[in-house]
């Protein structure tokens, strides 16, 4: 099948490289140049605008987004809804918020383009060797680019979850899954390394990972963090994120849903950007006013 | 190697199948006559009391416990110290409080005698056909019995985690982290069953058991339980726990090390216990003096 690949980037340049090496004819666009050359190279067709990259495709043409979300995606999302008439299929691949999907999906309908919201998890490596993909959008403009899932996701690798937005709430939630699981894990290994026993923490993972119930992918990263710096001396305890966990948080407010892990670990990302916190010298403060304890003086 | 097993229960029984797989002589006790007589159908030597087991095993005596943790332990093990002189190994495979297993190690190593405090892991499944072990206790003790570890698990699936305590206290720590993950999960879940998207939840625990972040042991425990019943309409949302994630808990007071997911992870199963809850009443009093909002009536 032939599609443009608009972005170029870590996810963007990988899946062009998974979708090549199955036999699919990828039109690649980058705002950087250089992305383009090297697409070109790996058996792409370059374009240089976004409107060359459309102007390669027959119809009803297919445009795979792979952008970040937000300003971005709405600007590119806008020039490329100039250039499609009724019939084509834009895939977002990034991770939009599934409101926003649900609005640039409505808005296209109106015109008989078909918007597919693409939730893609599994990092550079799965996007270049084998992703998993949760897709939302019109079942027959699904059916219509399935090949594509098919080929460059693992086996059972992608899901047709139903309507417009399914595929990036399901991206979300499954975000929101991962910041809960990812805080169990690091504070297990915490009351570890506070206890007096002398764990070898690589070895800990390692064991943890063959036979037991926690075995996991994220296990087998933290094996693989720790075999890289024993006890993660190198790197600061300082934990971002990228928005999905918060818009999870968001919509377990939004539908009145008890999810006090996930909210907590979003909170405990949040609280590791502070070296030190406001909460913490109002806490202090009172202790001190009722009880005369001392406080730790700036 | 010689050894006795003393429980035949679930993990005992099976564990007793998977050694006599592996080569090993089981001598097989438990309180119930008809596990010993199933174990001698399955190639073990059958004992009908502790005493009968190790007066068949020649020293050093391999005791291999496979009982309930608490007062079972307490009581077997007592029974099984009058027996054993210096130089014989007593196993505990159970899931004892690591505390109870530092006392134990060092009335027993008064005597000579060497405790192995062995986390299993992996379930019943792990148990007869490769589990996860952790094993503290003398290094020496450990190597004389490391082919039973080698045997009966999984490829990489045993680790000698250092002194006395700490196989149990690794085995704890990863029940922890168990109830995180679980919790975790279970959240993303109830998020998307308050959503009014129209989830597949089999299939969306199968698409992210392949190639997502969040595959693990537990989602692809996950995708069973829904393929058995897809919205688990037949059972109640009550979370019994049997231990370990309220000592870990404890551990993480003890140690003052920040666990709040793990913490709320065990709170969460407290609260699943009680169909109405006396905090909840105290704040719908409290909303009702003070704003005269309306309460719900016994």
């Amino acid at each position: 099948m032939k599609l443009a690949m608009i972005g170029l980037g870590k996810m963007g340049y990988n899946l062009t490289l998974n979708l090549i090496d199955n036999k699919h004819e990828v039109v690649a666009f980058d705002v950087d140049n250089e992305n383009v050359v090297k697409s070109e190279q790996a058996g792409a067709t370059g374009a240089y605008s976004i409107e060359e990259a459309l102007s390669k495709l027959e119809s009803p043409k297919v445009v795979w987004m792979m952008v970040p979300a937000g300003e971005i995606t709405e600007n590119v999302l806008s020039e490329i809804s100039r250039l499609v008439t009724e019939g084509d299929i834009i895939i977002d691949g990034g991770n939009s918020n599934y409101k926003d999907t649900l609005k640039r999906a409505e808005e296209l309908a109106a015109k008989g383009v078909h918007y597919l919201d693409v939730g893609t998890s599994g990092g550079m490596e799965g996007a270049r060797n084998g992703a998993c993909t949760m897709v939302g959008g019109n079942e027959e403009a699904f059916k219509h680019v399935e090949a594509l899932f098919q080929d460059i996701c693992v086996e059972n690798g992608y899901l047709y979850a139903g309507k417009s937005g399914s595929g990036h709430f399901l991206k979300m939630v499954h975000n929101g899954v991962e910041y809960g699981m990812m805080q169990a894990i690091a504070e297990g290994f915490d009351i570890l390394e506070k206890s007096d026993f002398d764990f070898d923490y690589e070895k800990v993972a390692r064991v943890w990972n063959n036979g037991s119930v926690v075995r996991s992918w994220l296990m087998e990263l933290t094996e693989n963090a720790f075999s890289k710096d024993a006890r993660l001396e190198g790197i600061k305890g300082v934990m971002h994120s990228s928005g999905e966990g918060k818009w999870t948080v968001e919509t377990a407010l939004d539908l009145q849903a008890a999810a006090p892990v996930i909210a907590l670990s979003l909170m405990m990302r949040y609280r590791s950007l502070e070296p030190d916190t406001f909460s913490g010298k109002v806490v202090a403060a009172l202790r001190n006013e009722f009880g005369g304890h001392s406080v730790e003086k700036n």
